[in-house]
């Protein structure tokens, strides 16, 4: 591999995924990684833009914020590109009214969306939500539409809690697709979209910007295929087979938060 | 199309599908077809084979007969191919201990299998047991085998009750493979393996056997895969589009089993 130097040239701003690389989630509300509180501020005090760019979908933005807060993060609800708001957009864009498969923690981001006669499903993180009568109910909305829309707020297989493995919206998502022969609209990482949003609402250019994520397909192969450049941290979900993925290669991988930052602060925008 | 004549010429053996085909399943067990009571009996009079094959796993062979039965069929449980019984058969085999996520209806079919430290799951239509809570335990039971293997009881995407489109097992068979990357055993129709069996059971050869049923892949293309030939009753589950289906096309389409039992008793075995 080229010198850190070589590889972080240019870079004017950092995505941020949050799980995993600020904090682990799990039972009362979870545990900043050591060292992601301080090399956050690090990173805003200098001349690099800085934006998260999340898949949380359990929670709205306010939320997440408000908790990310209290672990003590300098975050604001305006710098975070999630996946709720993104959809409202698209719903708004397009004149669509959701049926929602989603969980109570996220319902808040819908409040301004007309939701009478849908015409169309959204599907988010429903956790314990993911009812056999909750998932018929979604599955009988797309079946009566003549053009069946169902957006899934990311597709991710499943997530880690101190409890152990947890099944994410993604297999939900597929599960659906089947039952209707259709293809979910996936708003979040790896979306290009999504990633595009992020990167415009940064005003920053792809090729100047990088992100930095724990997951090799959503965060890593998601941004590099939008232009960008990608750290995977081996914090969160990341496993050491992802340094020897097949088809994904990170532009660097970094022991945390605090190393990508050291490196950022070193070699970045040079 | 050929004439009916050509079409059904030779056929010696008849495999009906039930649900769609016989009745309509829901509140209170469900309602025969109109004429379809009458037309099994005449079809068991003439010289043709019957015998039935089905894809149903929320009940016993037993409690379906006997539901069927105070219908009014002439049926008897020997006469019922279905997918628990085979799938024991397999389990047994391969010396296999399953984790069951079905439907409490079907869990006597399963009274001899040996249940503890599984090293398989089994899923059927499990209908409200589908929980978040039992699902995301069948995923764990899979992700702690170095080998996982996941036997689905058919793969059908959905059915028909009187209060609407019901989920089928099969998309939260998808569900498991995607969050998993692995892919199921599907023991019930389309599987080739059940139809084999269900006509070494009719004794009578593929080319000689026609399949009725009102699943456009489960019955026609499944069943036209193994060498028969099948008809497309418009009653269950038919849909007009599956009239020009891009890959499957019947042998036949029939308003339901009255004339199908009227075509065959006319033309077949000549």
């Amino acid at each position: 591999m080229a010198a850190w130097g070589e590889r972080l040239a240019g870079v004017r701003g950092v995505l941020l995924d949050i799980s995993g690389v600020l904090y682990d989630g799990g039972e009362g509300g979870g545990a900043p990684i050591p060292g992601s509180v301080e090399a956050l501020a690090r990173l805003k005090r200098s001349q690099l833009k800085v934006r998260f760019c999340t898949n949380e979908s359990q929670k709205s933005r306010g939320d997440l914020v408000g908790m990310l807060r209290r672990l003590g993060f300098d975050i604001s609800e305006g710098e975070v590109t999630a996946p709720a708001p993104a959809t409202c957009l698209i719903l708004k864009e397009r004149g669509l009214r959701p049926h929602l498969l989603i969980h109570d923690g996220v319902r808040s981001e819908f409040d301004q969306i007309d939701t009478s006669n849908p015409n169309c499903v959204v599907i988010a993180d429903a956790g314990d939500g993911f009812s056999y009568q909750n998932m018929n109910k979604a599955f009988q909305v797309l079946m009566e539409l003549e053009n069946p829309v169902l957006f899934s707020l990311g597709k991710g297989r499943y997530y880690k809690e101190t409890s152990g493995l947890m099944l994410d919206v993604g297999p939900y998502t597929k599960a659906l697709e089947y039952a209707c022969g259709i293809e979910a609209e996936v708003v979040g990482k790896p979306s290009p979209e999504f990633f595009k949003s992020a990167l415009r609402e940064m005003r920053v250019e792809a090729h100047q910007a990088i992100m930095i994520g724990d997951d090799i397909v959503g965060d890593v192969s998601g941004a590099q295929r939008c232009g960008m450049r990608a750290l995977q941290v081996r914090t969160g979900k990341f496993r050491p087979s992802d340094e020897h993925h097949p088809e994904v290669k990170a532009d660097g991988y970094v022991g945390d938060l605090a190393e990508a930052v050291d490196l950022l602060l070193q070699h970045a925008d040079k």
